[in-house]
């Protein structure tokens, strides 16, 4: 039998874009979600917190890996639109790719460790107890954690990332060294994580958490997995928006807004204003269909 | 409502160059002191000591996301004042805009960890005892320590700190490659506080200590956070700045001195000389006022 | 005497190609074996599981000190044959070349710590029980894991390792930056070591299971080596490269196949649909004998 | 007062680099003994094993700051030396610098961990015994360690050290990037004392361990630094020496000799084959006198 790859061609360049979205998603959380199985059902003998620490790093650059303008978290694609950097037809099937790319990679993480889970768990899945295996996959607040004090944690964690991500490439300023972009951004996820993970586990992305807690409660966890802690599911979907626009907000405040104009070629660049004013979509600077950055475009 | 960024727009120079200090300061201290918050309030379950360590020298690489010229230390500001790149003039609104990010870091700290303190504390904000939780925000001496100890700590270590950065950036020296300089100096820091913070946990920054101990003043921890070990809160202001200078001696003695004179167009480089005979600033070799590099000019 | 150093110069393209790969391979074992006799025969009073894993990562990192090309994994070869960047007549060298550096690697490891190691094994040598000393030069099933569970596990390990190595370099893509190649895989083989090693030691590759697996035969252990578990031996071989077919085909699937074609030049590159059709070698694209670039060609 | 600093410049080429040598070494020895201080006094609690192995990285960095030709090791000096990359009337000012670094950095670790060696070890500084504090500053055999043992750990790290730094820069093979130097050396230390430190600490260096000697033998520990374990003092001093130069063989048999010949101007470049025929130093390629790269130069 002849194979000739060309027939497999994608044509859609929105089609590509969110392929490398779904794959890059996919290999964030694998690596995360599995080096915490691997802690978790290890008892800690076969690595620590700081494991799974890092392990979100590396995913973070990896997942750069199949696309140089990867955002891997619907968060930050909205903030992308609103700064005029992805069109908002385009928002969609970016978080969509996303949440996919979150649950195949949580199905894949419950395959792999299935042997450990049922050995560590008892083979009962379940959400609470010293047994449960549901915070491998989603997570949950501490004991102690008020309703607001979890909101907060989120915006705060996800307001720096965005802030942080997003001065870390704005063009006028003095950028990042493009080699580097991938690294940096890993070490602030790195950094928020080990920082501001004892709350609530700094899910950072409504596609990370809700993905795997989809996958949840296909695989046996049951509806205990939304019910749990008082419904809580919604807080890390929530507050991660609300914390992006955050963050987006003081970029724009303390940068973006500081930043002398860009040269003439670009003066009729108000699609700021015009957002804020109507929010309508304002495609200015937007590259033509097609010429995005993508690996896979 | 029409929203036009122009008008948000700072005018002055420094004005923008105190925003990126503050700004980059703030999320310096924030990784720090978060990173200390959620070992602590976990007790070693979500981290350990590395993961502080390590949280530092990501908020160094992320506090340069603002500037790439960013002191984010009065002691550095100090010495680069000493060495001309800095005026006078702009010493003081720099430290002050270093405070005062560095107070709003450990305030957003206390307001992220708020629950957790307070479940932690039990309640009761303490500087001493086993559920004390003041050295989450502040730095404090070891029991075995001498005053003269702990002087000396901070000396040493703010003096490695300033001799490496000086000696990374010199021109006329093989340089450090300039996209590294940020990582460079994040692990020089990492360096300096593994291996120098079990006297009296490395300040090595009077902005780092004083601005969350005014937070805990403020806050609830009362007075005693100034009064205990016997007003000792005064050493890591003193002894940082004492450091910072005897390292900027030993890097003109030992490199600076030692290197070829620079090319005729800067050979009336004569700033050092005067500075030390006669302690009025020279402004030779000083970017002309607005045309210095930081990311918000 | 005279030593003339020109003597002793290798003519063969392919034997200096094969002696980088026995060295880099020779390194790269070196380092992840010893680090776990440092860690086992101290009982992590002198390193931890991390050290082990990021001794991992820093000898990937030197592997490729000898030869910027460097497989250091027959798994890897033969994927690169199959996408025509390696001859088939080269690849039986090449794995030879590999085991024989995972074997001597392993005997280094043996006297460097033979000492360490009578000490903590009572002077017997086995596979099994507290003193087990077999587990620092192969890797071996956890109780609980099946023989499916184990093999899945290495199949994803090593999928996930091709897929993200392959898509790093591709020349078509926005590729990483040449000069952070090494430190970027030495990443990937930490993360997925960190994240997927709990289940059956991530062996990831077939030389550096089987070539300590056989010194031990010879230097002790006895023929248990490879009759426990069930002669479970043959996972840590067979499923990477299971592994690796599939991680080059989703490659193939989600990023070269679509990928714009290349330039008229190579517009005969029909490697691929005669490889699936016929399973013949065919040499496009392939340097000619004696270009490539191996650090000892 | 007036000052000019040219008056404080030294005008010897070779007393410029020795300076630099010293306070390269100065500051790598600093980072290595302060966190083994602060892992030792703070009984762990302040840092762990891999902190003491990472900053012994970070200082490998910094050490390369003040020249990018640092050897900070008498062993590489030696090897220099017979590579015809350093004179040979050069080699004993330079080991000279490395160990008064290597001392001077002891002296102000014993003076910045004064207190703190007090309170751990009761107030007597002693070699033997739960409370010794002298494998702080000097390397010893772990207690199951034979003679033959220990000096085969030596020669294998230090070789491994030799040849992976060797073939990293070699300018014919595909080098390592310049920018990368520092870094990746840094990592090569990094593996080589996590995983070859377990047997007798890793000193790979003279200077590093010879100058801590010394410092303690003047500083209170008496003669039994020298005498413990049966004078073992020199294996740390002869051990590197030997590994360094079977190190450097195995880059000349695996790499230098497999390297195509430089261009014609180099063609005479016979000094390989004169050293070995007569152990005298042949200046071919040495740069003229005060044209190294050294940062003080």
């Amino acid at each position: 039998i002849m194979l000739n790859p060309r027939l497999l061609r994608v044509r859609s360049a929105l089609m590509r874009q969110c392929m490398a979205e779904f794959l890059g998603t996919l290999v964030l959380i694998l690596f995360g979600l599995s080096a915490a199985a691997q802690v978790t059902t290890s008892r800690q003998t076969k690595g620590q917190t700081l494991s799974i620490h890092l392990s979100w790093a590396v995913g973070v650059i990896v997942g750069f890996d199949f696309s140089s303008g990867a955002h891997l978290n619907p968060a930050v694609s909205l903030c992308f639109c609103i700064l005029g950097k992805l069109r908002w037809g385009q928002l969609l099937p970016y978080c969509l790719s996303q949440l996919l790319g979150a649950y195949v990679a949580a199905a894949l993480v419950f395959a792999l460790y299935y042997d450990a889970i049922m050995d560590f768990s008892g083979g009962v899945l379940t959400v609470y107890g010293p047994n449960e295996t549901a915070s491998i996959f989603a997570t949950y607040p501490s004991e102690y954690l008020t309703l607001g004090g979890s909101f907060l944690d989120q915006v705060v964690g996800t307001g720096t990332l965005l802030l942080c991500i997003l001065s870390l490439t704005e063009k006028r300023n003095t950028p990042a060294p493009p080699d580097l972009i991938a690294p940096i951004v890993a070490g602030i996820v790195l950094g928020i994580i080990m920082s501001m993970s004892a709350n609530c586990g700094a899910a950072l992305n409504p596609a990370r958490d809700l993905g795997p807690r989809l996958l949840m409660l296909t695989a046996g966890w049951g509806t205990e997995v939304f019910t749990c802690y008082n419904y809580w599911f919604w807080v890390p979907i929530v507050a991660p928006i609300t914390g992006a626009l955050a963050g987006t907000s003081l970029y724009l405040f303390f940068i973006e807004w500081q930043l002398p104009d860009e040269p003439l070629e670009n003066k009729n660049n108000c699609k700021l204003k015009v957002y804020y004013a109507t929010g309508v979509n304002f495609p200015a600077r937007l590259p033509p269909e097609g010429e995005s950055k993508s690996a896979l475009s």
